[in-house]
């Protein structure tokens, strides 16, 4: 499928590829969730500020194992509010990386591109008004949901600075962001997941969407071809981005453009044109990332 | 000193005991960067798409070898954003632990309480208008800065969701957001240094100030003391508040108020409430957190 | 052109009345900013604590007066931090405006889309990789300072609560953000400016795109038409939408399959049928928006 | 009683004169928030797009006439956003106007200042744990809820760029963000309005606070009136604040420091340095703000 960047074919990847970059991001998020989860899970038993002055630490320790938490070892009246912070800016950036999927859906679902659609029930409904549509509103509630997950986290950030020993201006605000910011992280991740899950992927339109610049996208290949052979990257630029200005014109396609121009022919034949414009030559690469995260390139 | 909830002198601490506080919050900082340096040393020499079409990952891994980067296993043209987004939170955490110290100082310095002093150069002249002013402006500035810090956390959030293979939506704001995000902490963390490196501390102030509300900040001791002889919790209580109030209204201060109450002579000598209002007894407990942080408790 | 809900063709638009759109809310943003002009053109000579102790009310006027200030009646040691806020607001807002617009031409100039393109400067080289590009990047260059107005809106409103008569932690911050924030924003208005003025428009790939569907953004005219002829709403809905999945699935095209369905012959002849799928019929409205905006319709 | 500039006593003001200032912010938040009240109420019956293909001008009048709302002149689908980013966004700033307010009293109650207290019912406990305590929790919660209003203003900003005639990222976080902001701005002005309501103000203990630096609050006008006898700037401030060290040291009280320098007595007479050591001179130019709030100074 087409690679795009600016919203523009660059060069072609593959959907496996994309989704590759998914499965990193996620595995970080993984990883920063879970140290998140462990700064969180500790309590304290320490009395008004902190000190131990009416309660022993061995009290502390019972009843905080009993819970199944550490203990805060420098506490105020309250457990030091950075750890509560790390947890909601982690919530805040898988929130991110959930968009960015959801982002890249949306897209790939638009009329124009028609290359991937997220599930839709045989008895959902879709436009109350135009019963032709089919909407990703799954994706699109995905991009709402970061929004309030940033927004959580500039509220976890504002409650570090307490006063003295703790005010409870952190704690009213708690109230609302912590239940709110988990419960929607765990609703963006299942819709994330039931998106991915249900997918359909139009193999035949990301093929065809690939050709609909006749070839461009292997713009690069022609250019280092040229340079390899010797040719000055100024010139060799010129050339093949005057072969492109002519297609987007509608004088002629892409292929032909390039086949009857003398500057180019100049460093390159007709045969090796052919080799640096090929599918096989751009994807023999993606290899590397799928080694690189013990991923099976088969699937 | 006075260890204070909510503004109000609570119960006994030490100064040595708040900064044992920050000690552990600033650790859990550095931990947290660190892993964000990490997160973030990476490169990607992949190609437009990130596909390592036209370049192998032998050339990237020797140049980025060369520059004392890793490899970002799953690219687009750019390196993945939750990165940034992660060493970004983590400047705005650190943020919020500086501006708890910053916010420590400046009530700590307030003309009413006058405990601690933020240094002061013989050569510095305070405020333009009044001579007899010197102001605790480095730690306000540092309290400024935290607010950068959470705003450049909310770009790099933002940056994180970019149209497929790329756009340049984020490194356009990037440019602005990485170089202040890095200054303003590095400024913040050395104005903070500063401040506590040539910090003036007024124990008797501090010892003053602990006794101001002659021996209320004891009142949980003198609570939990009844309890113990076996008084109903709410009975003791209104008993101790009664007192309190009794002195906050001027009408006897508060050590002989207790002594003239018979409700709580029921339960507690004259002898045990003096023990009760003990500065050792309420001290006693800070080594826990020494220990736990490995800090010498003396220093 | 499609109008486009959810990024799936809806109903036709123009493309002026997209831009009509956009005029009412950059009118809307001007009366904001020229509000928040008002608000925050006012200055202070007050004295330490705003109570004219030591300056009279005279030499504040004559100075404000000689600056082209009004005066702020009710400040501390500084003007009232409210009004900076409502600049930055009004600013953040107005970035969400432009960015609102450049979302728009990012779509717009979308490989699959092609129906509009930023101006490229005859000398200007596109990706430097690939010859055959032509990025949105002055639109991607606007979201990306969109951004950076919302978190300097943000730190314009942690500025507001000072301490007493005035801290400096909001006139460090102000040194950073007031600076920025009108810069990043008097360049992202003119960057709109230089985007919509030099945009080249291409009308004929508009109505291909909007013909793409086969007709199908005229689906709530067809099922509104059955309605009107006494067909049930469910019921109507249903048949649209089967002849919609029918064309989906690729086994007819849209006119086809409402041709051939006895249900919508039920309701509506073929001359009903073409009526309500007339771009003519979808337009006749628009004027509505023109003449409550005071605009040329035909412009 | 002391008006307060970092903390430090800076020179005499009254606690009207305090809230003649807040009065003055509340006016302004009241005006933008009656703006924002009209720019959000209009509706919108214009079909998929905003065109009035298949409804009426017509019948959207006189439903939008029936609900009292006005008509979005120039809508997508939806109403545009920008409306409601300046609804949110004057809420914000109202919070910041009543977190300022706030965070006031806070620093009025803390022990060491005990000027005003937040209103505590008779049947009211304190902590839980310590009966001697009276806490500002409604000022400290408007302080945390003035952190969401934020958090909720910047959800308003990014929603305002939709795709296209809209997609419905905004609606997924507006069921959360309206309600909230929309309630809690709404409870953090009645818990605001309960405390100044139930107020209750410590006159004595503001004049002995204010009196706490031995008269160095004067500081500015005995500055002031040597150089208006003719001394030099510099020279005049280093007496001035000579005279405050020794007093800050312990060695004597201000008013002897300046009494027994031959430096201040070539400039002022005794009697000159008691007229600039008055509290009326400081509070006679007070009434410039009330006259301008239009407020009776009496009140």
């Amino acid at each position: 499928m087409a690679g795009r960047s600016h919203g523009i074919h660059a060069e072609p990847t593959t959907f496996g590829f994309k989704a590759a970059g998914w499965y990193a991001e996620l595995a970080r998020d993984a990883r920063r969730l879970e140290r998140a989860r462990e700064t969180v899970s500790v309590g304290s038993i320490s009395g008004a500020v902190g000190t131990h002055a009416n309660v022993s630490a061995e009290v502390e320790r019972h009843v905080l194992d009993d819970l199944g938490l550490g203990i805060d070892p420098a506490p105020t009246q309250v457990v030091s509010r950075d750890r509560h912070a790390e947890l909601l800016t982690s919530l805040a950036i898988l929130g991110g990386t959930l968009e960015r999927i959801a982002i890249e859906i949306r897209h790939l679902q638009r009329t124009e591109v028609g290359e991937a659609f997220e599930p839709f029930g045989s008895g959902q409904q879709g436009s109350s008004a135009m019963p032709h549509k089919r909407n990703p509103i799954l994706a699109e509630r995905v991009s709402g949901m970061a929004r309030l997950l940033r927004a959580d986290a500039l509220v976890g950030l504002e409650n570090m600075a307490l006063w003295h020993e703790r005010d409870i201006s952190h704690s009213s605000a708690e109230r609302f962001v912590f239940e709110r910011a988990l419960g929607v992280a765990a609703y963006a991740t299942r819709a994330t997941a039931d998106i991915l899950d249900g997918l359909e992927v139009d193999a035949d339109r990301m093929r065809a969407n690939l050709d609909e610049l006749g070839g461009m996208v292997y713009s690069e290949a022609l250019l280092l071809g040229m340079i390899a052979r010797g040719a000055d990257r100024q010139v060799a630029y010129r050339l093949v981005q005057g072969a492109a200005k002519r297609a987007w014109a509608g004088e002629t396609d892409f292929r032909s453009a390039l086949a009857e121009d003398p500057g180019i022919a100049e460093w390159l034949s007709a045969d090796e044109i052919e080799a640096a414009m090929s599918l096989e030559h751009h994807l023999a690469g993606i290899g590397v990332t799928y080694r690189a995260l013990e991923l099976d390139e088969s699937s």
